[in-house]
């Protein structure tokens, strides 16, 4: 089916997709007194008397913004403003529909870190949380680190949805070929925003412990020195090693491509250790597509696709984490809410098979259980609001 | 009623009012990928490739912002971002509610000029046309001039809704009086935001014949060398005279209080011409209350109260405003279609009389005759959005 064309169709007739609801109509001159001049003049009194307030008497506590700069969209790349803004209105209509969250759509007509930085604390009194969304690496990065003490929960999607749906994938496929994701020598091919979080992220959960070994276009990543790669080199160990994929992949177990089409072949799998595990998740055209890994060896197969089995899609994990946020009051969301996060994805799938390593985004049971996951999380560390 | 306490409780019951609402359903992992990946990727591509698109293919076109600083908010004065949100959140909910507008409260956490301009910039390709609300003098005069190339248009309503409901009334205020307004000796009390917008719009509509003074707590403001006066000095001609209002009011025809509680005194209206109109707009005490007003021999007396009879409420303008603009696809809001919205809103009472000057907000044809009005002039001028 051409989604494409039907998606444009759809786009023109309904105007885009979301719109913004009256949650008190206002039918008579005593609701514009209420809702307006002169009874919201005591709502902002006593607001200004304490900011605080403004999460009991507005709808603060239920909204996040969705930000890009536009600088790093879909596979599309570098569109702009104008262009990103129906990728960020979608995530605005997912949060809505499987969160019930009240998310608003924020382009950006800048590509300025600083600028970015500045416009996202300007932004920050009107939500409870801000999803930064398809800003370039190492932009992303900065803008995402320097914007941690907001006091409200910044969290760049690309970076840690992708980490958070992949380590929950991996959790599952792991187990159904018996091996311990601590024990894996694991290649990530692409070092962007999701490739970094995804090393970071599976370092962390094995505590160091998996050999993980970064490639992307240039070969092995393994200068510490190199600005742009310095982040995504300290989850990695390949240090000692250089080439490129095909030397990086022999006896890997864990194949996760974040990077270009088909740049993933039956000999490269051949060259896997047993029961090889391929996340082949560069959009619209994998690394690899699912019929040729199989048929080279490889025993469990994810893309980013949803017309094939194994669909690793990051809607599967932020509405639940932001739910989770939201619902906890956090002021950050922190690696290990996004481990509980990915614990409580994986376990969303009742009888994992190799075919089915993550549950339906449809299944209302995965917002409930990450958001309950990363609610329970934040109690036990001091990142609440008070 | 005590609308503050009944505010308090409803905003926080209702936590605010206004939320996100979906246009489209996602029911179904077709439903997903129409909206989201991979469909939406397709409109994307579509915008990137022509900017102009985004009004076709998003709810630009029905979207307003409406931004503030928060820095001279209602009788309030600077309360901040937080405090100021509710009443942004109302004027959005209006905008919904009458016209049919989807508008995106935005509060923001600087009072920088500079920056406030900046960041209005980069948010410009979310919306339709931009609603500066509430930010104070002489800044708001910068601000709004310095946003009038965006393509997009951008209007600071303290200044001009006030000048368009104020300027309606006004033209059946002075017909019932059998006065013609560019006759009248018009004196302004109050010369921030409001004041300047009126003074400089009645200029316009009595192509500077009517004899306008404005008052400020300094006296009578005449100089045109104040940096802070200078605007307002372009509309008034009484630099020849020096003092304060009881200088000022003497042989007046109309008395427009923007100012502050109780400071119109019944002597005052006694120095007034025959049949004195006074518009004590200062909320929530206006400058005379309407009994001691007319007692004092005020034929036509109007306040910004909803429990007193003639209304100067800025809701009667911006949301049909707003609705023209939009459908007229305009890049700018000029005087021409204010005095438009000015003259259908006076329109739109049937049968004026003293105590009914203008209609009431919740009269369904008031937006449609203002939102045909500016429509209809920006067909004649060359602002239109191609």
């Amino acid at each position: 089916m051409d989604y494409g064309k039907i998606s444009l169709k759809r786009h023109k007739e309904l105007k885009g997709k979301i719109e913004v609801a009256a949650k008190a109509k206002i039918k008579s001159l005593e609701d514009l007194a209420v809702f307006y001049t002169p009874g919201v003049a005591e709502v902002s009194r006593q607001i200004a008397k304490d900011r605080a307030k403004s999460w009991d008497y507005t709808n603060r506590s239920n909204s996040v913004a969705v930000i890009s700069d536009g600088s790093a969209v879909l596979g599309l790349g570098n569109i702009g403003a104008e262009a990103a803004q129906p990728v960020m209105a979608g995530k605005a209509l997912l949060m809505k529909e499987f969160a019930g969250i009240d998310a608003y759509p924020i382009v950006l007509a800048t590509q300025d870190t600083e600028e970015i930085i500045k416009t996202v604390k300007y932004l920050a009194p009107n939500f409870g949380a801000i999803n930064l969304e398809d800003i370039s690496a190492p932009r992303c990065f900065e803008i995402e680190e320097r914007l941690q003490d907001l006091g409200i929960p910044v969290m760049h999607d690309d970076q840690h949805g992708t980490a958070v749906v992949v380590l929950a994938g991996l959790i599952n496929a792991t187990k159904l070929v018996g091996k311990k994701l601590e024990n894996c020598k694991i290649v990530i091919v692409g070092a962007g925003a999701a490739g970094t979080a995804i090393a970071l992220m599976l370092a962390h959960y094995t505590k160091d412990k998996a050999d993980i070994c970064a490639v992307d276009r240039q070969g092995i990543v393994c200068s510490i020195e190199d600005k742009l790669k310095r982040k995504i080199c300290k989850a990695t160990n390949c240090k000692t090693i250089s080439g490129g994929l095909d030397r990086a992949i022999i006896g890997a177990d864990i194949f996760i491509g974040v990077s270009a089409p088909n740049i993933l072949k039956q000999p490269h799998i051949k060259k896997m250790a047993k029961d090889p595990i391929v996340f082949a998740m560069a959009n619209p055209i994998p690394e690899i597509m699912p019929d040729d890994a199989e048929s080279a060896g490889a025993k469990i197969v994810a893309t980013g696709r949803s017309d094939f089995k194994n669909q690793v899609n990051n809607v599967l994990a932020f509405p639940g984490i932001f739910r989770g946020a939201l619902d906890a009051k956090v002021t950050k969301i922190t690696t290990e809410m996004l481990v509980a996060a990915a614990e409580a994805l994986a376990r969303s799938v009742k009888n994992p098979m190799v075919d089915k390593i993550l549950p339906s985004p449809l299944e209302r049971l995965v917002v409930k259980n990450i958001s309950r996951a990363v609610k329970a999380q934040a109690q036990k560390e001091k990142v609440i609001r008070i």
